[in-house]
Order: C-alpha cells, then sequence, then structure tokens
C-alpha cells in the first residue's frame, strides 16, 4: 500500500459512509472507521480498514474526518467527547441538514481549530466512485486546496464557495427541482389513468417533451438573472389557463389535484402585481416575497 | 394551386389559430377564416385565405371545419347557430378544455352529425408546420383516417385515442411535468438567492442533474405500471427527511416554502400505509386515493 496517500477516517457506516469508505480504501488510503453498531463495519475491515471502538479514536487517526450520519446534531453529539483532538485535522461533512444548520456546525468545529468542508453527494451511494456521482463542497478553501485531487476519486468534485452552507443550498436547489419533475410526471400519469392510458404508453412522449422544458431554462434563467420578465415567451395568462384546467381535471379524473396548487397560487399572487403577458418566470419575485 | 387538398376553415384567429390557418394556407389548401375582431384576418386575407363574416359561413365552406378559441363553451356557443350545418363534417376542435368538457363538445357535435376530432398542440404557435410542435388527436378514427396525413403539414402528429377527451389529457399530463421541471427550478434558483449565488451559476449543473433524472423516469414507470414499490431504489424515509430540509432551508432562506409542501404532504400519506424503505413512485397510489 503506497505511503503518499492521506489517512482518512470515516464516522457513520451507513450506505453513503460505507461506500465512502470502500472507495478510500480501493485507492490505497489508510481508512479508519467507526459504526455505533460495529457489525457494519465487518465488510470494510475485510477489505483492509481499522475499526476502531470510540469517535475519539477515529479522529485520532487520520488528518482527515469524515463525518456520515444522519444530520448536523448527530456529527455534533458524536464529535463533542472528541473536540479537544480537532485542532489542526480537516472535518469533511457529508452529513445533510439545512445550509444554516451546516453554518452552525462548521462555526463549532473551527472553534475547535478544525478545518471545516463540507460536501453534498448527489447521487445514490452506489454511484460513489464514479463520474455520475456529483460531489459538491463547500467552506475552506484551504482544505479543498490540499484535499480536493485525492477527493476526485468519489467522483465529479466541484468547490463551489468559502460559505459551508453553499453545498446543502446546491444540493437542495436540485433536488427541488428533482422532485418537481418526479411528482409532476407521477401526477400526469394519474391523470392518463383516469382513461386507461398506460404508464409506459406515456413515458417516452414525456421524456421528449421534458427534453425540451429543459431546453427552455437558459432563457427563464436569464429572465431572474436580469429581472427583467416582459418578454413573455411563457405568458402569465396562457399558464394561468392550463393550470386552471389541470386543477379541473385532476378533480373530474379523481387525481388529488394538491400538486399543482401552489404553482397555481404563485401565478395568480404574481398577476396581482404584473401584466397578464409577462413571463411565468416572475414567480421567482413572488417566491422570495419582493412583490 | 393545386384542387386535392382539402378545403379548411379556421375559427378563431389568436395567434395559434392564425399559425395553423398559415399553415394550411402555405401547403396550397383553400382555406376559409373568421374572427370574431376582423382586422386579425387581413394577413391572412393577404396570403390568399377567404375572409367571411359569420361562423356558418366558415363552416358551409369547407368539409374540415377547425375551432381555435378560448375552451370548450366559446366553441359551443360559436358553433350553436350553424349547428345545421355540422352535417357530414369533420369538426377539429383545438380549443383546450378539460377533458370532460371536450367529450361533452364532441357529443353534442356527433349529435349534429360531425364527425370530432380533437386536438392539444405541444407547442409555441411559432414552432407550427416544424416537427417542433407536436399534435396530439383523439377523437373519431375515420376522421383521422381522412385527414390525418394532410395534418402532418402543422407539426409530428399523433392520434391516441377514439376518447375524444384523451389528447387534452395527454397535454395536461405533460403540462403537469412540465411546471413541476420549471417551479422546482425557479424554488431551487430562489434558494440559491440567498447564498447570492446567481441563477447562471445553478444552470449548467440542474440541466446536467435533471437529465439524469429524466433517465430515471424509465424505472419509477416500471415501478407504477406494476404496483410493486418495494424496489425502494429512491425510499420514501430517504426523501421525507430530504423535503423535510428543503422545507425549513427555505424558510431560513425568506423562500416561500409553498412549492414543496404539497410533495411533503404526499410523501408522509404514503408512509402512513407504506414501509419507509419502499420506492417513493408509490405516491401515484395517494394521488389517485387509493392510500
Amino acid at each position: 500500500m503506497s505511503n503518499d496517500k492521506t489517512p482518512v477516517s470515516v464516522i457513520g457506516l451507513g450506505r453513503l459512509g460505507a461506500a465512502l469508505a470502500a472507495a478510500f480504501l480501493a485507492d490505497g488510503h489508510p481508512t479508519t472507521v467507526w459504526n455505533r453498531s460495529p457489525e457494519k463495519a465487518a465488510p470494510l475491515e475485510a477489505k483492509g480498514a481499522k475499526v476502531v471502538a470510540s469517535v475519539t479514536e477515529a479522529v485520532a487517526a487520520s488528518p482527515l474526518v469524515l463525518t456520515v450520519v444522519l444530520d448536523h446534531a448527530a456529527a455534533r453529539s458524536l464529535l463533542e467527547p472528541a473536540a479537544d483532538d480537532l485542532s489542526g485535522r480537516t472535518l469533511l461533512n457529508v452529513s445533510s441538514s439545512t445550509p444554516d444548520d451546516i453554518r452552525a456546525l462548521a462555526e463549532w468545529a473551527t472553534s475547535h481549530g478544525a478545518d471545516y468542508l463540507d460536501a453534498a453527494v448527489m447521487a445514490v451511494p452506489q454511484a460513489i466512485g464514479t463520474p455520475d456521482a456529483q460531489v459538491l463542497f463547500s467552506g475552506s478553501a484551504n482544505a479543498y486546496e490540499r484535499y480536493g485531487s485525492e477527493l476526485e476519486i468519489l467522483g465529479t468534485t466541484r468547490y463551489l464557495a468559502a460559505d459551508p452552507g453553499v453545498a446543502e443550498l446546491f444540493s437542495m436547489g436540485l433536488l427541488s427541482a428533482a422532485y418537481g419533475t418526479l411528482f409532476g410526471y407521477v401526477h400526469g400519469v394519474a391523470l392518463l389513468d383516469s382513461a386507461n392510458v398506460k404508464p409506459t404508453e406515456f413515458l417516452g412522449m414525456a421524456v421528449q417533451w421534458l427534453n425540451g422544458m429543459l431546453a427552455f431554462l437558459p432563457s427563464l434563467t436569464r429572465e431572474i438573472e436580469t429581472r427583467d420578465y416582459t418578454s413573455g415567451e411563457s405568458s402569465l395568462e396562457i399558464n394561468l389557463h392550463a393550470l386552471e384546467y389541470i386543477e379541473a381535471a385532476s378533480h373530474d379524473a379523481g387525481v388529488d389535484p394538491g400538486f399543482v396548487l401552489p404553482t397555481l397560487d404563485l401565478v395568480r399572487k404574481r398577476l396581482e402585481v404584473a401584466e397578464p403577458v409577462h413571463s411565468v418566470a416572475g414567480v421567482f419575485e413572488t417566491m422570495l416575497g419582493r412583490t
């Protein structure tokens, strides 16, 4: 085993933590692992990981320490007894939390002398170690400069900002778009069920259509960035009508219309301050309460 | 001008009606047009359209009659005085309405001896006449057999079902998925605004990520079609946590969390009857009230 790879400790061996530890082991990193229930460490021990009995030992073992637990609160309470050992180490927190909670965790770790880096993994655990896994980082630029090239083994990596909350914020932004896409699609499948149209009969056309929507995002994005919503390529009025039809058709078809109601509400609120011919992109202002 | 093209009448010359009439004219169809405010007919008259002063004249002029007005109610009230002239003609209604309202319009037209075909145009008016315009048809199979090849000039055409409401149902399903995608993306842009991340900094990653979501739709669709949600590739529990973080982060960031609330609600309701490790695709059952 080569000795020039950074020793790494992984605290928390759920599916994601185990996948991350396995990726470090496969790349030849001396890897120390800890988990509350130790049986999850056995497969990694067989691959060469050193299993320790406490978080304090895990922190002491490596300059780069990952926490991969439920959230910031779990990470903080596990690290608390090892706080004095954090000095001079880099804490790479992969646990999800809101950006504000991540910022608080970063402040606490920094106050104990650690460099804090946050990671948001946009991938299923099986994709870890492949380019399909997007791994977003924010926090200490020094830490990313020191370890960034070694972290590339985890997937396609990207450092975003010194604000440690930004990686989670990107993650939530991407997830919000993903939930909209998936639940909107399922709502469509449910509408078609009322006419006995099979989901697979809808799939191909929906994928083609949604690809067209992705091609529409650049112009929508430009409208938001310039805050000029006057082009009206997709006007509020036409979208209001369409959304009202979808709500009514959902009722007729016995489908819960709930999914589309906030969208309809945003368009209605936007129409209170904008012209009907203005672009639907202006709901951005409504979401932020600027109008 | 060739004489083998079917004479067509277009009732309603908003942006879409005018684009459809122009496409027929460009393809050499004898084209008759009517609009409540006659000035909209002038550009089409210059291209060779015959402008008439009443809906009855428009219906009498052609075997294929298009209504391109606000909704089924507007189409019905315009056609009412011409009801006796509908016999033996094909009514191609392009006006949007709920599927049930479309079915009622079809029944009325059929009772007056017309063949009824419904069209849903999935395109901006500028795209009419290009393959990018998806034009979906449902209703009379005879009518589509008779005119379907001529209607290919409008875009990429597809006949879906004898039930006249199905084209609108597909349209609403596609739109629901589109609204989910677009509004979810805007919600993400709004979240990132709180950390001063510009929309264009988010765009590229979001498009790449949403492409990955589209690649996920086939397995989601298979789960719905088989009603087997046990695979848990994307489990209810993990999605519940993510959605709760997005709601909390939205509050923290001063972003209206409304867009994600029905999604969160659907996942919570589904968890009342399904295992946490089950697939999130099971919200399909919740939307249909099947539990």
